[in-house]
């Protein structure tokens, strides 16, 4: 059976520039995600969000970081493993072995790249949701186009219930309905203001207290949304789509049983080699833990940085390392 | 007179990153630079050259990378003192006194981000050649195209002669002269072989083993170069411009003498807060020392966010510092 230098476990932008940092280093490489593709949460959960902080992009969305990351590393090979969740990691031999549900990897490295663990959305509890799922009824929006002069109505009073109230309300849906359960909101003060300025220019309906009561359409598709106010009345209001932002539930999952050291759900890791207590194995990104960590991608980029050398040194203890800046180096189709 | 919250040494990736966080932290900020502009190392010595492993770019001049890393700090106010070396560092009052020939900067901490220090050039023992310098002779390319079409000698068997060699005999120079005084280079292989292939279609003419004797030309434009070997036979070339890459050297300047723990050339510093053993004061980038420190920009730029996080709470020991995500928070234009 084939054994890689490294198995990276986790796609997100983390997990992507270990895979470019891995390249550069000649090393042998596989990518393994319980998703079906590349960008974990930046393409899951915030696609079409605008992010500041990356170095050297003023504005960037998260599925541009993504779609650039993918760019960089295609110059180099890499098996990928996706839709595989890695459910167990023991060493045999001094090689470790990633069990899946249909197979199992051999490596001799593991970087941990897994943000944060398995995310699963909070589901309102309605009856006959599930019908609607996908279709009508989203937990997430990766296009926003989809909502263009239709009826959407938002459920929730957090950052992702107002900031796309907020975005699809400006020229995008002809109407948005904002029904959340308090009269007051979990979110920056700039996009509450936002909002009430919608509100005022009548793109946004907002409604307070209310909660959801029931979903009704046919085939998947919503014609109308029961809500209900804490006096046990009930209105019912049209809606093309609707979308629930109750917030998410992040489970490390299997990694929890594979004997590393964790903390408050972060895998410890040494800073100075991003190794967990476990030789060979490496954790970097929203998932690793040590004194001073920061969780912005920028420092996860560093994390993937120093956790793919120090894996170099483990594979190869007797190569001396030449450090090679990438202006000397090059890339592979750069030869 | 003025205490700025953070005053940052040095304006090159790093230090510009390190505007940007102080920026997204509210911090009240000034920029130092020895040098009249930003860019560091990047614009001063290899602008033009591909850098290939900063995060979400397949490739990107140095330059390129500071022009966004400027546009990038745009919304941000901060003040900058250019043509600033700074030579004193002192504490009075719990205030850090940065003196310089012309002016004394105060603030509540200091980020030093200064880089190699500051670095000269290597410059051949050859007597007239100031009359020359940055008028035909440079140790450094900004601008390739001045060099169209005409006849350029470089001197040096390193990567920086092999690369602009390579660089201007394919397509820009109308002939280029590469001078070494050995017949082998220190150089990597992939660009000794290009240049191999450059030679033998008779666009690089190399001569070795020379060494360079002397300069001729008026007003500054030099016209032909004498070299000589090891018989004492000399040769003199036709030339328009004269490139010595000898190398650089480094010095960590004023800096030694701040009572900072200094460790090979590099400020010593506690990676979990990037501080170093002065009280508010940190150092980052390559200048910065600290187990498993790796001299990489995307190291630097999670170095700079570590930095400012750990100002602010010098600063602020009272404020719970909310964490934001930029998707969230946004810039100030954005507003």
């Amino acid at each position: 059976m084939h054994i890689f230098d490294i198995a990276i476990i986790g796609a997100g932008p983390v997990g992507l520039f270990s895979v470019f940092q891995a390249g550069m280093n000649e090393l042998d490489t596989c990518l393994i995600d319980s998703l079906g593709t590349v960008g974990g949460q930046c393409s899951a959960l915030y696609a079409e969000k605008a992010i500041y902080d990356i170095p050297g992009f003023c504005q960037i969305s998260a599925q541009g970081l993504i779609d650039n990351l993918k760019e960089q590393v295609a110059p180099f090979p890499y098996k990928t493993y996706f839709n595989n969740t890695c459910l167990h990691l023991k060493c045999k031999d001094g090689i470790w072995h990633l069990q899946s549900k249909d197979n199992v990897i051999l490596a001799k490295t593991v970087v941990i790249a897994a943000g944060a663990g398995t995310f699963e959305v909070r589901k309102p509890p309605v009856l006959g949701l599930k019908e609607f799922e996908d279709k009508t009824v989203f937990y997430h929006v990766t296009k926003k186009e989809k909502f263009k002069d239709r009826i959407v109505t938002i459920v929730g009073g957090g950052d992702s219930a107002l900031d796309w109230a907020v975005l699809l309300a400006d020229g995008i849906a002809k109407k948005v309905n904002l029904v959340h359960r308090r009269d007051i909101f979990r979110a920056m003060q700039k996009t509450v203001s936002a909002m009430q300025k919608l509100r005022k220019h009548g793109k946004i309906n907002l409604v307070t207290p209310y909660q959801l009561l029931g979903v009704k359409g046919n085939n998947g598709y919503l014609t109308h949304i029961d809500i209900k106010n804490m006096n046990g009345e009930i209105l019912t209001i049209q809606s093309d789509f609707l979308l629930p932002f109750f917030g998410m539930t992040m489970h490390m999952g299997p990694i929890t049983n594979w004997g590393l050291k964790i903390v408050k759900k972060h895998i410890n890791v040494n800073p100075s080699s991003m190794e967990t207590h476990l030789k060979g194995i490496y954790a970097v990104g929203d998932i690793c833990y040590y004194p001073g960590k920061l969780k912005f991608i920028s420092t996860g980029f560093a994390e993937a940085v120093r956790a793919i050398h120090s894996a170099y040194d483990f594979i190869y203890p007797d190569r001396i390392r030449h450090f090679e800046h990438s202006t000397t180096k090059g890339i592979p189709s750069n030869e």
